[in-house]
């Protein structure tokens, strides 16, 4: 399968990076999430941002994930572009973000870090040595600072012409997305046209899975495969009752993986809804969502296409509505190859390869998934 | 839309009855799950079959859910065919079966209990009054007693002419469908061909979904939309990382409402396994899946079209493979219209509208879905 990538931009919207005064953050840090670095030359730091890697019985040098390069290098993300047929990467930090910062403090790395994002990313689009590759960034917001700040942050950021939108979180300000001290910050979002990339990052509790002991038997699949997309789920969900798309119905999300698993089970979850004898009862919402779960899909909603299968990746252009909805992701550095990683990526290809499924007749529809929505929707100049 | 039933079956598998044992023994009981009795006169019972329904702030009579006759009248579950167009139904005791009796009741009341289900169906098929209505059964299981029970009842049902295959939880025997202690029962299953109509219970912790505040907010809309699915999608993964459908290759199961989530999941848990570095290490399982899930889902797995949408619906029917594998439900006596009972349920309205929605130009498509894989697949006489 060809990608040509003088006819048409490839946009991957799903890509993360450290940058270095994130890395500088992690690296200071001793409880996660944190970067271990160790004593041994020639071996890479462990990056630890998840409570279950924090294995307190496995040295620290064996917890976590590897840091490389691949990281927090902007060469790094050229080269994986290039081998890729990538010509943009709309760059945002990876989970969790600023989340578990103390309030003081996280306005001023919030503007570090972003500040850092929009000046790797002009000098990017203006060296000639990177012709053909334009880099464009998700902001962060720094969520546990007051709402003020909070919106501060998000009016600076539209003065900071390659910053698109912000990834943000499910925990929102500490209590999840339904929490009613969102209000100010959606308003902020909605006004500003602010595109939300949500990513899940906490999952689900161990117990979900059987406990750690079962979870620990086939490594981090059932939190990866499972708890991610079931996090992300269950976020919008808990958005969609509360009603935030009726209260905001300006608002606009990009969701990871393709949604999680809402495009799913959008239908069960209006099916309940409609079934529900006491939404209103023990103090419960004084009215269920105004419009259905597909009108939100359909108008607040976008998805990426980081979904590694046909079936889910049809699902998700159907609920979406339409497929100027879906856009193309990757997910790197995560899920490189185990071996040989200057190859193309198994997990890069599988997500061409569903696109390419879906549309074997369309060159349209997958230009639009490739690259045409993400130029559209986010407004890169490319 | 038309469903003649004249021309073509139309098979609901995914149907649940309480049969008068059943109400007889958890009317006995006063821990979850049990059936309250109202001293007041014209008051339903009262059925609490979720530890989140028994809110002992409420009292007996306002917690869980109105049982009527619905969930135990043959003559309500025929008429409620009739209204559907429904020619046969296989009826299965609603969850959570016998999960929670002590071992020496177990088998006598799996056996009592199976024996009033093949009686009804027997005495419906047989009966003149009710041409035109066919009754089949999945058997239940007395999984808390000893492995040699639970076999002798799986090979006892063969005898059972109206029994076409027994209904499960996911916790097995007490520890998951990836407990190695299944595999005995999972040998048996496989060698008397008797498929397994796995179906959710448990949901997920609260805390997955903020707590029991966040919950009560939309009744049970989070525990039924999400968690029921989400705890399919877990228990059936489980089985899959831990190498059931290795051992066990002829072992057939059908997933409750199109398998939790699984079809839109299965590509992103295909890519965490092929990601995995460590699955062997820290006392993970000593190798991954041997055949891809995509493999399993081809040739171990039928889905319910108990999806409520399109999108979900097309995702199914992809998963599967193939159209052949995917069967109409209604999930009645559950989801029952909010007012006007006596004419045709929403519920079921909506998963019949994604399936003529499916293949709007295929009536053959739309048979097998509606009746003639159930047919098929369970050996139904009609």
């Amino acid at each position: 399968m060809a990608y040509s990538t003088a006819s048409h931009p490839v946009v991957d919207i799903h890509t993360h990076m450290y940058p270095p005064s994130y890395i500088k953050l992690l690296s200071s840090r001793t409880t996660v999430p944190y970067i271990h670095q160790p004593s041994t030359a020639g071996t890479d730091p462990r990056l630890i941002i998840l409570a279950s890697d924090d294995d307190a019985s496995r040295p620290k040098s064996a917890r976590g994930r590897p840091v490389d390069s691949t990281y927090s290098s902007f060469d790094e993300k050229r080269r994986f572009m290039t081998t890729h047929g990538i010509t943009c990467s709309v760059i945002s930090l990876a989970n969790p973000w600023l989340d578990f910062l103390d309030p003081a403090s996280a306005l001023p790395t919030a503007q570090e870090i972003n500040d850092d994002l929009e000046r790797a990313c002009a000098e990017n689009n203006t060296s000639s040595a990177h012709a053909g590759i334009k880099l464009y960034a998700f902001g962060c917001l720094p969520l546990s600072a007051s709402a003020k700040d909070i919106v501060s942050e998000i009016h600076r950021l539209k003065s900071l012409p390659h910053v698109k939108g912000v990834i943000m979180g499910t925990t929102g300000l500490g209590n999840g997305l339904d929490d009613p001290a969102l209000d100010e910050i959606y308003a902020a979002l909605a006004s500003t046209s602010t595109l939300v990339f949500l990513h899940p990052h906490y999952g689900l509790p161990d117990s979900a899975f059987g406990g750690p002991e079962v979870i620990a038997k086939s490594g981090h699949v059932l939190p990866l495969a499972l708890g991610f997309p079931l996090e992300t789920t269950i976020a919008v969900s808990r958005m969609y009752l509360s009603g935030v798309f009726d209260r905001h119905p300006q608002v606009e999300f990009l969701l990871a993986h393709s949604g999680g698993t809402l495009p799913f089970l959008a239908g069960r979850i209006e099916s309940c809804v409609a079934h529900e004898r006491e939404f209103v009862a023990n103090g419960g919402y004084k009215q269920g969502p105004q419009r259905s779960i597909w009108e939100v899909l359909h108008s607040n909603i976008y998805l990426d296409a980081v979904i590694y299968g046909q079936p889910g990746l049809k699902a998700a252009i159907e609920a979406a509505g339409s497929v100027d909805r879906v856009m193309f992701g990757t997910d790197h550095p995560f899920f490189p190859p185990l071996e040989n990683e200057d190859e193309k990526w198994l997990s890069v290809e599988s997500n061409k390869g569903a696109i390419d499924g879906c549309y074997p007749q369309d060159a349209e529809a997958k230009k639009k998934i490739l690259g045409g929505n993400a130029v559209r929707v986010l407004g890169l100049e490319l």
